[in-house]
């Protein structure tokens, strides 16, 4: 494994037990590239490389990571894993598979002994994942913070453009 | 509400709903204790003071809180109205209430839409919600990303000494 | 935001996170539409505009609404938080998503504290809410109440014709 | 049944299936009580009288009264059978039984078909059936809207009480 | 309603509350005319016609019905209520709706309160209701009795040739 | 296993996996003995006595019995192995053991394929299942069917009771 | 039923309640091949043959069956019954019906009292049914041991050239 | 860690993640030693010592281990993990925590990707894992096996001679 395709120091790992995640996953990627946060993604699977896996995890402050994003289904040991590795805030992402639309992966994840926290965002909720990654590393950095703001304020933006639309479908059902 | 009570700027909000979630979530201010992070702890309630809420979030970055730690029960909307108003990091803490043994809160919490992430933990999880904002400063922080480190060895012994102990007990089942 | 469309005050509003949210919610405003009950519907996000939904809750009952109809999903936080902010009766519609069938809607909804109560129909049962508001409504307007009257005998008529045809296509079934 | 004790014609009937349903059930009524509504109480089973059941929804309106409150537990169909031959808003109350922790009680009482709706409280939330009745009957009643408004004050006041309380609590974790 | 499509006098009644219900219910008909008993078919809503309901119930005994089957989705009233108001055994089958894949329908039907026994069976089971029917009326009826045996002999060669079959496709797997 | 002890041939077999489960399965010996029905109860386990389970359901008709109740929990398989063995209706009772609050053993009882029926009650629902038993006795037997109506007429009567008992308590709630 | 189709005795018996399970089952055989292991597969129903699938679970060691593997849906009986008559050790694999995405199937089979084992894999989980069983048999012999090991290395290589592909497909999102 | 308290190579190594799970796992152990099946008891924690956890698992088959017994709670690694880096047989005990009753514990170890089995037993189920245990041995070990018959033999005594008192106690229930 060599993380070299970024050109810059990637600052979040984004990490799935098989590339079979990657269409839910790559929505965590999107988001950071969206704020310009520097990423690497990867295959470190908790059950087929659980070396691998460990390295992976041990190395990823000195490597220069601030923030694991790891999304798995079912059981799902990767997130908790990791975050047993290594100091860093690790972002758990319930990958939902053929049955149970995601519970299993997400008691699997979230519900971790005290000692060892996962961040867990929703069941397929990759894109939150990244955003929660930027929030976390914008906590000390105002200009990427000053970039959330704006991002919430596009948000609000996006939501009264559509009211406005609502507004109009909805005139249509009165008399 | 005024903020004063610890004599340095706290870097950590932990808000929740009513004072009777505080069993629950004293384990989060006691995490940043061990830490040496400075924090604040108040009521902070989603549905019987809403508009006080909105502020509470809204000003909580320029009031220099790096991370806001929320704990809600039931239909738990604390967490992820907070994170709708600020771009710092929420951690959301389900609270179990009488019923449902904290299912409830969980989904209340984690299952967030897209663009408004929580960062959730295990239902009860106010331990780990303190860990995980530690490790969210550390990120930046070298010296506190040293003393998790410490901390992380520290379980590691703890577990060691653990099983030594066990070892001693299941030995007395053999004849 | 202006409220604009219905030529006479409406007494209704439904309103919901999002224009996603509008198949589902429509089956409300047709129910309010038959039963020539005035309202508006429009998207007021919890989580994307905030405090426009808390000035939306608060002037509610001024602008002369009389109820408020409030569909979400997953972290359904809408129905919750304007029931703190306005003394009008609040029905939540649980909306369900992609994943968990609308059990965290319905949860994040229904599981609300003492003191602030939402009063929330089935997963996905946006006509139900409509109806609902008409019987609010007619609880003190006798003219509605006849038509609501009228409207369940009609119920009952289809029940009928429904087992007229059923016991027509059952004979076949017998030698 | 005569429902002669209150002096006043009452507005709001409170109905249980059995008085072992009363100690969750009496919430509701104490609530009714605090904003002077005038209420009657009975054991109306579905189960056990369904006759007597159909006939007090059927006249619950002519009596006089304006909102029905049903508590029930298990395969809790007292709520939507009342619906049901009322044109009045129905408020069902999942009681929770020994095993299942009311997830019985709410999906038998919330799921109900398009055309009779219930208006559905949390799992014991007899207290939230109260208040909704009270909002329900302050739609119009400007005076009774205003005691409402007033409670809503009371809760955030009783919520900065229990901050101020928390702070100095909280205070004595720090060094 | 008239049941007088059967020639002879039906033993049970099969009833539901909407013909959206019929393409599963359709299998209890299509079990009993199998074993070649008699039976009706109609639509009978708890919601939408709850005072035929009650009517359909009181009298099924005198009409000569020995058992009621009682199809239901959702808030699934109609088995429960037909149960209280007959002494007949009543047969419950869970009808599953959109969401929740029938698991509201089924603790709706089957958790009901001491005294009025419901026999519930598979979600969707309706197959089983008819065989469970014939099951009732054969434990008085030696001829009846006799053809279950039969039709269980014939599910055990059925079981026999399967696995004939099975035996030679999972013999291509071997080498 | 000699089943001398009624002095009367028992219409009614009720078994149960381990003698742990009496406490719950005492109610249906109960209730058949409020209405005079004979009966036999016995420990018949699926898991422990396998053979002798089969034998025990394969001779329950030519023994006289006329339907079986079996209590099981966890991974409940007794119901449905006699179903599978007798032409007779068996009447499954969910027994709840330590965790689950008998979730398990519901499913594992009314889930049954096509083909062989379970009539399933409720959870820990054992006097119901005695219940039930006299209802498909009494479908063939006038006089015990009257009895049933007569305990009907009695169940109405202890909820009018209670009816007049909560009226007085409740009015002390008014001033 | 012969099981004469492999030319050298198998080793596992790979038995489910009907031929509609095998599309799910046939991934238990396909492992076995994959490695070597004779094995047998058939029609074993515990409710439409309950008799002899008692037979096949007391005869299955004297016919030098190692391991027997059973999958089963809904109220899945098969692992349990058969564990109760063998000594082997029996691998359950719940099948996923068209409702509850396999969670009554898997309650069914993991639920076991204490006495009698199933080792129970995931919902649909067949392949990992075979591989357990290969375990199984290679605890005690060293060439099937050394083949599993081989196999994990191949799972591992596997990942690692997943990893290589997601690398590359995740640089096309940095600019 | 040093594994020499039994005087003989142990076959079987119990772990778990904390000794606070012994309570629960020490029924595993107990169900060896009826057998006489040397086994090691330790504390391997997945997310307090992963390092070890993985050596544990790595040596164990060279060790002379032939099965592994893991119990864990809530987000359940550890048997999953030793899975991942033994060829051995690896047996799940979900351990029940505070909340939830051990269906996270449950779904985190059963619910495995393909490659990599864990077999589970029930919720709390530790003895069941040493009595599989037991099985997997014998399925090789003609003496052992003959010993599990002569247990289930035992198992069988035992449920008759609780159906003779129950019978007893049951026939007091008769006039």
């Amino acid at each position: 494994m060599t993380y070299s395709q970024p050109e810059v120091v990637p600052q979040v790992g984004i990490v799935m037990g098989s590339d079979s995640d990657w269409p839910v996953m790559k929505a965590a990627a999107e988001a950071l590239a969206e704020f310009g946060v520097a990423f690497e993604a990867d295959v470190v699977s908790a059950h087929r490389m659980p070396e691998e896996m460990i390295e992976y995890g041990k190395h990823a402050d000195s490597r220069g990571l601030k923030v694991i994003i790891a999304g798995a289904g079912g059981a799902a040991h990767l997130p908790g894993m990791l975050a047993s590795v290594t100091p860093l805030p690790v972002i758990g992402v319930p990958v939902p598979l053929k049955y149970l639309d995601g519970m299993d992966s997400l008691l699997s994840i979230v519900q971790m002994p005290a000692g060892v926290p996962v961040a867990t965002v929703a069941i397929g909720g990759a894109r939150n994942a990244g955003l929660l990654a930027v929030r976390i590393l914008a906590a000390t950095d105002p200009a990427l913070q000053g970039r959330m703001v704006t991002f919430q304020t596009a948000l609000r933006e996006q939501a009264h453009a559509k009211g406005k639309n609502l507004r109009a479908e909805a005139a249509t059902l009165h008399q």
